[in-house]
């Protein structure tokens, strides 16, 4: 579940507390957390609020933490730098601030991923096809050889680490891709936004996309934390992600994975 | 001028102030600010240090704005997102904080870079070539076609907004590609990271890429800022930033600039 807490939508009764983006955030964790295996902070919220802003962020991650070790945090951040500054954000997301994975821009190649993939435990999680219209700018050029870009980033940047700690961003909207990915990558967890505001659609990307043991970190952001933005909120929350939940469930049965 | 600013390299008299890598760039920026054209924090620094971190970056800008209010300031940040989150990502930089310019990376496309050249008097910075090791990964594949990657970003983005509004990023290692570039975009600035700790020169650079208007905003960090770590260190940066900007004036001289 994308936690892009955008301020100006926030319920209006949240706003007195001290770090309403952290108060908002809480209700929707405990409200949604029995249906999610995963939160992804949208850092561009956060930053949008300065100081205040980052320590909201803080306060998400720990409260997660202390009260639900077992999900997963990624921060979607899209970071990438040369190594000796990917070595500092490396610190910034998995020491400063203790997430499990983070999302990252390929363009500058193998050392500005490498910092991350050499923390034991986390997660580097590499933009392949993204879910927005501007994908087909450069994603989908067409290499010498015959490859398009994002195969070829795809290829080279799964040896730099291993199933283990490299995932992938397919966007939901480019479903037809998905399947082609699973070739090149049969094993590797994809990460999928796009499902909910975006209209992809969950059966499409699970059809093209599972593999035996699922393989598939599906997300949806506005689409639940702002279902409602009356002081009913919560509910209003908890339903979306259990009717997300509730056909994941059941495309997981068809697949025979549970 | 990069100001990355790692906390572990601060010196220890600064330790004790409540934002110590405030102090720092207080200190450098009174000591340097005679010999730069501008300041360009790197954000990864900052992150590392959490909310604290944040803080010092948003003092560092405003003491920047109302003590120089003549100096470019540069957010090396290398952001891009979807549409949606870039334009929360543009917020964030030029309306929270006041930068006049923000590195960004390419790979998701025109609307991942839109929403920061829709603010008027702002500046989006594109990674082209860059200057580590790992722009021999995908920024010089070859297209079908003809092009390199870096170039087909360079000649598609270019329409995206104009000479007033985009800058790219060509790292000081690749002087020789400058030349290339300075074909593609013969207008453009070029922000040009690498002289200095990454071993670029800056006579090679100015050879290769100086156009009729300078149109060159060359970078140095390590170099500068750790020159000492005593508490000499002002003095050390103050030299060293002094012995830069004197080759510069030279170069310009040499080229009829000045």
């Amino acid at each position: 579940m994308g936690l892009d807490t955008d301020y100006k939508k926030i319920p209006k009764m949240l706003l007195d507390s001290e770090y309403p983006v952290f108060e908002f955030n809480k209700h929707i964790i405990d409200a949604t957390q029995e249906y999610a295996v995963a939160y992804k902070p949208n850092l561009a919220f956060y930053e949008m609020l300065g100081a205040a802003g980052y320590m909201s962020l803080e306060m998400t991650v720990t409260y997660l933490r202390e009260n639900y070790p077992d999900l997963f945090i990624i921060a979607d951040a899209k970071r990438g730098d040369i190594g000796n500054t990917s070595h500092i954000y490396a610190h910034a997301f998995f020491k400063t601030l203790d997430f499990d994975a983070i999302t990252l821009s390929p363009y500058m190649g193998h050392d500005s991923i490498s910092p991350f993939l050499e923390v034991d435990g986390k997660w580097a999680v590499l933009l392949a096809l993204t879910s927005n219209e501007g994908s087909e700018d450069f994603q989908h050029l067409q290499l010498e050889g015959g490859k398009q870009l994002f195969e070829k980033i795809i290829t080279t940047s799964s040896g730099w680490g291993s199933v283990n700690n490299i995932m992938y961003v397919v966007g939901a909207t480019r479903a037809e891709a998905l399947s082609s990915i699973r070739k090149l990558i049969p094993e590797h967890f994809l990460l999928v936004p796009g499902v909910g505001s975006q209209g992809g659609s969950l059966k499409e990307v699970s059809d093209h996309g599972m593999n035996d043991r699922c393989g598939l970190l599906v997300n949806a952001s506005r689409s639940i934390i702002y279902a409602d933005v009356t002081n009913k909120f919560e509910d209003a929350a908890r339903l979306e992600a259990s009717r997300l939940q509730g056909q994941m469930e059941e495309i997981m049965q068809n697949h025979n994975l549970i």
